[in-house]
């Protein structure tokens, strides 16, 4: 039986999961707090909340039991923006098509806005209604996938590669670590919430492997393709800050046909599932063809 | 009945969970895991883990049965030090003796390193072997006391109280957060894993607050009396900052009284435990007398 679902009424429950689970601007310390709500708040593609819906639905689960672990993943993946975008790190003053926190605070609150959504993700989390076993199964995955060998040490390689050329196996590393970590971790922990078996959780995992593929392959092609002002950032700047890319090793025909590639890897794994994966289908077809 | 016990031992074993846990020197990304073993190895003074396994010795629990959440809460520690050392906030080149992690690394790294103490410190946590209903609990308050209205929040208050006069209510609210949370988190952490009983929670918990204003009435008074050799961080720096301090507010004899009031706080809030509590009380008379 196939079952109604909407991208973007996913995307707006994340918003508002968010805005109920962050702390609230008027509650001290309140610059805190007001910054940490511009980092989380207000835009966003939601793709990774967007997963844990997704897959919730495909495992039959109501987004109502997923609303707390849709706004950890955001909020650790909105630290992770705010941090990347320090002086020290990239050193970006846009994102989102507004002023990074650096820049619309100061440096010394965006650190701390990043350590403060990093942590109130896993007491977010933790508030989650789930069975407990699952629940540390689940605080476990989100940590390991943020942490030293997933999300942290895909940037510490990328910050050690500026400069560097990589192979592609390099840079596929990388990006597995930096930007596919949570989005595999996004679709497991909804996969473990809704007691998917383990060959569910391999096909998942397959899945979710080549959509974070895709999604830094396409990534790499709008930083040439796009402007700043529908990207919402800075565009061209992986070019001006010699960064190693898909478009850099391959060419732009090159990535493109890598991208293709990831999306017969999506079709694939979401066959072996045997269910109904129309809206984990609809995010491959959207990751590929997305302006910003 | 009596039972030995060795506060020096605790911080040993504190420094071997430690040493297990943290991803290995040789594990890629080598430098920011090398970065890592730095900040959170090597020194320390271990107050929090020596309050996890005294707390669950008082309790009658096993040191084994602690080691991942002794583990865990070090590393939060050290995370917060890492960040609070980096030139947007504090600007400290010394820390336990050592350059800080931005000094003998570089600042995106020190950044990356806070960043991965933290998450790991959530998976360390998850590896414990604990029930799953009370691990839930342990995450969860070691998430809040870490976070925005907990140690996150009290540094964000100290970085805006800087040059500001201070009432002693903001003072010790400030503290209460900045320090006190994540003490207070040690004892309460440990007393969860051992059950502790509603009466003995609250007991345990006044214990943890008193101990954590007397630390801080003594970092204070430290930073006045004593040298950097000695401390093994930069003496003298809050007055150079122009630091809100106790000793700036009730001047030496007044910080000395009420470091004082403290420790008879400890010993109340001890009887009320009606068991063997000499390890805590031990703790409470080592913060009041260390030199560093």
């Amino acid at each position: 039986m196939k079952t109604e679902f909407s991208l973007a009424a996913w995307a707006a429950r994340a918003e508002q999961a968010l805005d109920q689970h962050l702390p609230k601007a008027e509650a001290e310390p309140r610059r805190l707090h007001q910054a940490m709500r511009y980092a989380a708040l207000g835009g966003g593609k939601r793709l990774r909340a967007t997963l844990v819906y997704a897959t919730g639905h495909v495992l039959g689960d109501a987004p109502e039991r997923l609303d707390a672990l849709a706004a950890a993943i955001e909020m650790i993946h909105a630290y992770s923006l705010v941090h990347d975008d320090l002086p020290a790190m990239d050193n970006d003053d846009l994102r989102r098509g507004r002023p990074t926190v650096h820049r619309a605070f100061d440096e010394a609150t965006a650190i701390l806005v990043g350590d403060a959504l990093l942590t109130e993700a896993f007491a977010v989390a933790c508030r989650s209604a789930l069975p407990t076993e699952r629940l540390v199964e689940i605080v476990g995955t989100l940590a390991r996938a943020s942490g030293s060998i997933g999300m942290c040490g895909g940037q510490a390689i990328d910050i050690a590669a500026v400069g560097q050329t990589l192979s592609l196996m390099a840079l596929e590393d990388m990006h597995r670590r930096k930007t596919g970590a949570l989005i595999r971790a996004a679709v497991r922990i909804a996969a473990i919430a809704g007691n998917a078996d383990g060959a569910e959780l391999a096909a998942l995992d397959d899945y979710a492997n080549a959509l974070g593929l895709a999604f830094q392959i396409k990534d790499d092609l709008l930083d040439v393709e796009s402007d700043s002002a529908t990207l919402g950032k800075t565009a061209g700047k992986d070019d001006a800050a010699n960064k190693p890319t898909y478009v850099a090793l391959l060419g732009l025909e090159g990535a493109r046909s890598k991208l293709r590639l990831q999306g017969e890897a999506i079709d694939q794994a979401l066959q072996r599932l045997q269910r109904d994966s129309s809206a984990l289908h609809a995010i491959g077809q959207w990751v590929a063809v997305r302006q910003h």
